[in-house]
């Protein structure tokens, strides 16, 4: 692996910052042949190259990607995402928010998966 | 019609302030038999019950609406948000941004139909 | 909870015609502050304002639900909507008929998650 | 073109009998290398094989047919089947209530691009 | 069950070569009457109708699928197609390469789901 | 712009090989500022760094694409690269296999787009 390269470590602070090091270095670390470079690929262009641009700060992007997720019905990929929001402070009303905001656009059915996605990160996190 | 409810009221309060009077008042008083329920609905249930609710202002939920159309190729209505975003106070910057975020996530193919949409109305605006 | 409105009332008499109380009432009860008003969004809107119009009787929109959850694979809607459909009065064969007919348009995919759905509530139900 | 199997020539009396001739035979007759194909898998699988089906009648396949296309949002098939529907005694009403159904569960940019396709066949034939 | 017309045999082998009599007859001989007609109509369809042409060979077809399933965000499809791609002579690489090619065009979540499903499927054959 | 790092070389290598300046370096060159930071995501992360893997030649990518475009139902890119694909020597017959090979996964309509936008640029280079 080459990490030393300037997008892969833009890309590791940014998921570090979100995921702790669980969800970053160690991520790359426990990587196989099989996902490897994806995991580098997500790292260097989604989280390096485009989540530290300007313009827009780390909670709205936390934001936007609840929507996408939540309008592409990717619940696993959602828990993820809101534990980042959190992190990126977003509260739990905002969280909410997106997703009643996305549900007249993407319909009903994932808003359900949504909201199920979402109440497991946010539930575990109350107790 | 019958549009002296409040959620209509409101509904057409958020219509107008972003599509002005043609993408309100205009548009209900123009609809047909087929498509006058279905015009009621989205200014009921969308922008009168979604669009008026707390902790995301007018601004974020463009950006989010943005985003959602984008992610479900939705070109056509994707401009008419871009004109919706603008009236809430976004810059071209946050648009292209809300894109270039969403793309990662909901690929490329997207991404062009949205670049090219978005294009359409905001070189229209710079005339 | 303002459940009092006549939406909220008619789509809860929808809900409990199909779901029984466990999936009208008890939904709502036990709703928290992360999904109570998406249970009140889906249960006025949704079954209150559509579900309740004219020109369609319930068992012909359950037959629709099932059709447009099978081309959404949404196959954990699908099987709440596949007992819907047979408290409306639908048939093992219509349920079958319907995914089956959503195949060639939607994809060999989205049938094979839709008839795995179907049969986990169809066998269960012939136990 | 080998057109005279037994499914060749159920789909192609049920496409004549939705879309008249020019939507069966002369569809087929104008099928060049690169389509020819595709329109017979159309017409043996989808037509001959499916739409003939017992259980369900043709309205409700048309009906059916609606939704799923709403839901994927494929307006240009959708007006297609509209004419379709109206061949197989569907009412306008009906049409309109299959869309206003399907917004709920598949989104108002869907319902959106349907009620549109929808409205330029059903304008037109009302002129 | 009519099995011995000409698309059905040719669809079999074609699922026996890639998934052994387990995904092939013995699917078929546990059929309900729920999905009986659905296991038909895949096997001739698919794999008697579609897979059996010329032009492409298995293993490219078997690479198309995957990167269709893929695109598509069907994981446990996917796992099935998997194996039937290493019985078509695709390897490791060669699989990982195709959900990486998808990834730009379908996005990160679908690549996400892809390679915990192949995963699964490559990581039990290495034991 | 900076264009002179080795992924966006590769990248612009990779798209004049299929697509002629015209659709490499002149689109660059062409672009704004609402879209160029997308026009080098795609050069550099796309052709750049995926396009150039080992393990699948730019043949069997370009029919990759192609599926995931039809699976996608994005006919506007398809066309791109369907020129694409015949840069890269793929046949006709190849190219109208993979696009029927993708139809049973991802449904008729999907299809019908794919084979009008595929006929669009194969007929225009009959001519």
């Amino acid at each position: 692996m080459n990490n030393d390269d300037s997008l892969m470590q833009a890309g590791l602070a940014v998921r570090r910052a979100m995921f702790g090091r669980a969800g970053a270095e160690d991520r790359l670390a426990a990587a196989t042949d099989l996902n490897r470079d994806f995991e580098e690929y997500v790292t260097r262009y989604c989280f390096g190259a485009t989540w530290t641009r300007p313009h827009l700060d780390a909670k709205t992007r936390s934001l936007l990607t609840l929507a996408v997720l939540t309008a592409l019905s990717k619940p696993n990929q959602l828990k993820v995402h809101v534990r980042g929001a959190l992190a990126n402070g977003a509260t739990m009303e905002e969280i909410r928010e997106v997703i009643l905001h996305t549900v007249p656009y993407a319909g009903i059915p994932a808003g359900v998966e949504a909201f199920n996605a979402a109440a497991e990160v946010l539930n575990e996190d109350s107790k």
